[in-house]
């Protein structure tokens, strides 16, 4: 007799550049089980799998086997939704198309769905977290770079071809910032970044005489925490940064909002972490340039997973789909 | 028994500010029918309501009575899905939150469907015309303004309140050109409606001594069509009037695009009669600003549907939904 999905068990893998993190979790989106897996200790894809299988497979069994499993989602840079592959990922060892859904399928005897980092954290915060039970919100992972994951009508927005919701790539201020990594200029992601913050920074401090805490330090290790502390302890450069930071992303979030009318909007990822600091000019600038009737209705909220969770959590929800809500 | 669908009739009607529209419409998108009704010449939406009864149910009759209509749908300015009302409509002579589908539901006592003009061209064009099995699109209508609706997962995206696709206010150059009718700055619709290619034309000629055509026309009849006019016999600075409008369209449509990726992007409206003029800039421009991975893959493409019929058409097809395709 087959388990009701409640008391069935979702297997979620995150794929980073460096590691990859494996957790078991339950339909309450309670982590059961941890691990942790080098993504570049081995040769080739088929090697990563083995070495996924040898760590995995045991730890299934300990938890009641297959029968108790339904199913494994994987996030991964570059994840394919439609494809189950991971297409050119710059930041992965292995090249080219690579069909992860297929191979780990093959080998766990499992169903496996692949989608892309950002859009796992959509499906995370939608089954588990700050979106549970909204049917149209926007996820905006603020990290090293900026990705996206929108909801509409309940269901994950992927496009004709599985790429759709590249926010950080959209332009912003037009001849703007150069991005050395898109050779685009002024798109979000070069200003709302981790990595965007720091530049404005470091922008800030060349281009002017006043005194700041951020002059002490070193200028390679300016990054968006010490920023933070500098703003927390009153550095008006360091407030300047997280100001102008948020009137760049306030200004993205509502051309965002006339798009797809979203209830919410959820932040996530390591900028997030300066608090009101970066909400309060995001908010302001997003109420300012969207038109009356979307004014004073969108929810502007951070996220509500932790982030050593999150993206464990957000692969693992992808199994569930929208069975479970 | 309960007719197949293919056998049923829709009735269409789009509301406009001076004149409503309405048709009876077959599964394939044949008119059977057509007549017109004055918006104006009522003193209460009660009264037009009775206007739109006493001309309409007869044909009803004549066409087989309710049993052979599946449903009224209506496009109108300002028009919401969710609750079948029309809020606050600056060009409609009822004022605050009209009802209308309800109204109509209970006069003919039909199921009646009611969304933006926009929302119903983009319906009419997935249903009868170049969207047809397309599960992913965006219809921008470039008309007095820029509407817009937009399809994902085969489903027309409302967001969480009815008013998601308002592209044409987002902000493509900041600080830019002023609109007046939204108090907001340099957003789609300010340059490119037909209203923004006459601003255009008015401000190169001004801004130029360059000899043109266009200076031959008085400035009250410089129009859409005028511009086109001009530069088809090769005047430049009408030329230049399309190429701006569409570099400026071309780089909001490749935000669109990273939005949520569609098949195609349909243009519709007074402006797409210039044709190579305005959609060769368009395309050059789209592809220039978006990520290599959205690059040469979106159709861009003209509307299938006449203009005089589409209105009619759009709003007969939310009868349908997504049944018959």
């Amino acid at each position: 007799m087959a388990l009701p999905l409640q008391d069935k068990l979702a297997i979620g893998i995150d794929i980073g550049g460096t590691s990859t993190k494996i957790g078991i979790v339950d339909s309450e989106g309670d982590i059961k089980f941890r691990t942790e897996l080098s993504s570049t200790d081995n040769n080739s894809i088929e090697e990563f799998i083995d070495q996924l299988y040898d760590k995995l497979y045991p730890i299934i069994e300990q938890h009641g086997g297959n029968d108790l499993i339904h199913g494994i989602g994987i996030g991964a840079p570059n994840g394919n939704y439609y494809t189950g592959t991971i297409d050119y990922a710059p930041n992965l060892k292995w090249k080219g198309i690579i069909p992860l859904a297929f191979l780990i399928n093959k080998r766990f005897n499992l169903p496996a769905i692949l989608t892309n980092d950002a859009n796992a954290a959509a499906v995370g915060e939608m089954i588990y977290g700050a979106a549970k039970g909204m049917k149209d919100f926007i996820m905006i992972t603020l990290g090293t770079g900026v990705g996206s994951g929108i909801v509409a009508n309940g269901q994950l927005i992927y496009g004709h071809d599985g790429f759709a919701g590249e926010l950080g790539h959209t332009t912003i201020i037009p001849n703007g910032r150069f991005h050395p990594g898109t050779n685009m200029y002024g798109t979000l992601e070069v200003y709302a970044s981790a990595t965007g913050v720091r530049r404005t920074a470091i922008e800030l401090i060349a281009s002017s005489n006043e005194e700041s805490l951020l002059r002490a330090i070193p200028e390679d290790k300016i990054d968006s925490k010490a920023v933070y502390d500098c703003a927390i302890k009153g550095d008006a450069i360091a407030k300047e940064v997280f100001r102008f930071t948020g009137e760049v992303l306030g200004k993205a979030l509502a051309n965002f909002v006339m798009f797809s009318s979203p209830e919410a909007i959820i932040l996530f990822g390591g900028v997030t972490k300066a608090g009101d600091l970066i909400i309060n000019p995001t908010r302001e600038h997003m109420e300012a340039n969207v038109l009356p009737i979307f004014r004073n209705k969108v929810k502007l909220i951070f996220s509500q997973l932790k982030e050593a969770d999150a993206a464990i959590l957000g692969a693992s929800a992808l199994v569930w789909g929208t069975e479970i809500k």
